[in-house]
């Protein structure tokens, strides 16, 4: 990867990490710190991420970019990028719908820059063999070259700009789709009297389901905030296909329900979880 | 369970099957043909049970009835019930929803009838271990003792009528509606033309899902027509407890577009169901 300026908008909990993932195998990491939280701040300097400011610098001076941000603000990040005239590859490495991916590409190419779909499997890749970005479209094996030798492992798929983003939306389709699934399951159960029985009865016949629906809230109540705007993007992609549209839909909502866990210092428990999801019952 | 006498109405896949267990452990079983299929007529002679023609005469000589028929169907045979003034046990095994028992209850108990609320668990009992009768309310270990020693396994629970109706919501809404996700991640997969790239990461981090998912298409596509109802329920029990119904609509809407698969003599393959389930794309 040496030699590769690749600039990161905008580092969070994943971006940071693949910038340091990309910086140890030798790429100069770019990040703009002008708007952004202490938290981020923080983060990115741990990382080892060189701060030039503002966008405009980090477009001036990277060969790729790479897009990492909350869904909804994707398109945004397009147009800052766009705005500035970036002739370089651009990576949308979120998790969107192959619709969104498609806009955004039109936004970056109008700027003058080449497209790259990407979509990002695993937990943030702070050790080898977890974390993978898909890329799809004209320059993905280009992209994957330049990005290879790092924690994160570029695959580049056949297929146009929308493929890398649908493999992302099948794959948390059903990760974060199941989950959200379970958990409600769990609160129907709990708030009906019968959660032990639902256990015992798991215990027999589907062993595996009561640490899953525990380890559902551990994983995803905290970070369950984020997870609403790319449940949206994923029941798009479903409604896009002719696919019902109301499993994400859902989720979407459980999730938005767990949103006060963001930043607790511990996970709920399942009772709490229950509390919160089934307030309102008619 | 000897002496006993057991009407079932009316003997589907299920009922025939439990009717069997009960009568191999010494409970004269009846039925009542009147008004039913012949696939129903083959099935129940096969089993051994005795047609009693009418659901009159079913009432007049059953100890207990146990009602097992689509959700849908649920109230109706419990208004037939009490129209012929049935006193005896009254056991509602079917897949509906808490509110939807209590509606049952109300019905036969104004017709002199005691209730319990039954909820059916696993495949028909055809071997033991298997299949589980949950049952909640006044008698409930009542029809425990007078089941027990077949090949279904009675199991009373704490609770109201009701409860057990909501073990079997919680159990169906996690099983069938997960299978109903999986089908529809893999269509959108397939849909997209990025299922071989899923299954390939599938392979690496979620191990089990490509045979999972292939599962749930040969394991409920062609009983899919019948579980239409029963995912309305769970969405119904869903919405009553203040959870978000979408997941249960969605699995309702995957299974109608499956209907067309009942009583094919295989079940279709992933790329068939992928092609019912997104015909109608944006």
């Amino acid at each position: 990867m040496t030699n590769v300026t690749m600039g990161i908008l905008h580092p969070g909990e994943m971006g940071s990490a693949i910038g340091a993932a990309a910086r140890v195998a030798g790429a100069l990491v770019l990040w703009a710190s002008e708007g952004r939280s202490a938290s981020t701040r923080k983060r990115a300097e741990e990382d080892g991420l060189a701060d030039v400011r503002t966008v405009e610098r980090l477009v001036t001076e990277s060969q790729v970019i790479l897009s990492v941000c909350p869904p909804a603000n994707a398109v945004d990040v397009a147009r800052e990028v766009a705005a500035e005239g970036f002739g370089g590859l651009y990576v949308d490495g979120n998790a969107v719908s192959p619709d969104t991916t498609r806009e955004v590409g039109s936004i970056v190419t109008a700027g003058g820059a080449r497209f790259i779909d990407g979509g990002i499997i695993g937990p943030p890749p702070r050790r080898p063999g977890v974390c993978r970005l898909y890329l799809s479209g004209d320059g993905a094996d280009e992209v994957a070259a330049l990005l290879t030798g790092g924690l994160l492992e570029p695959i580049p798929i056949a297929g146009p700009v929308g493929a890398a983003s649908a493999v992302k939306m099948a794959y948390a389709g059903w990760n974060k789709g199941s989950q959200a699934l379970l958990m409600a399951v769990r609160a129907l159960a709990m708030h009906e009297g019968v959660d032990e029985v639902l256990l015992a009865e798991w215990a027999r016949s589907q062993p595996e389901l009561p640490a899953r629906s525990e380890a559902a809230v551990k994983g995803t109540a905290r970070k369950a905030w984020r997870f609403v705007g790319e449940m949206e993007e994923i029941a798009a992609t479903f409604d896009a296909a002719g696919l019902p549209d109301g499993f994400h839909r859902a989720s979407a909502d459980v999730y938005a329900r767990l949103a006060n866990w963001k930043d607790t210092p511990a996970p709920p428990s399942v009772a709490e979880v229950t509390k919160e999801l089934t307030r309102n019952p008619r």
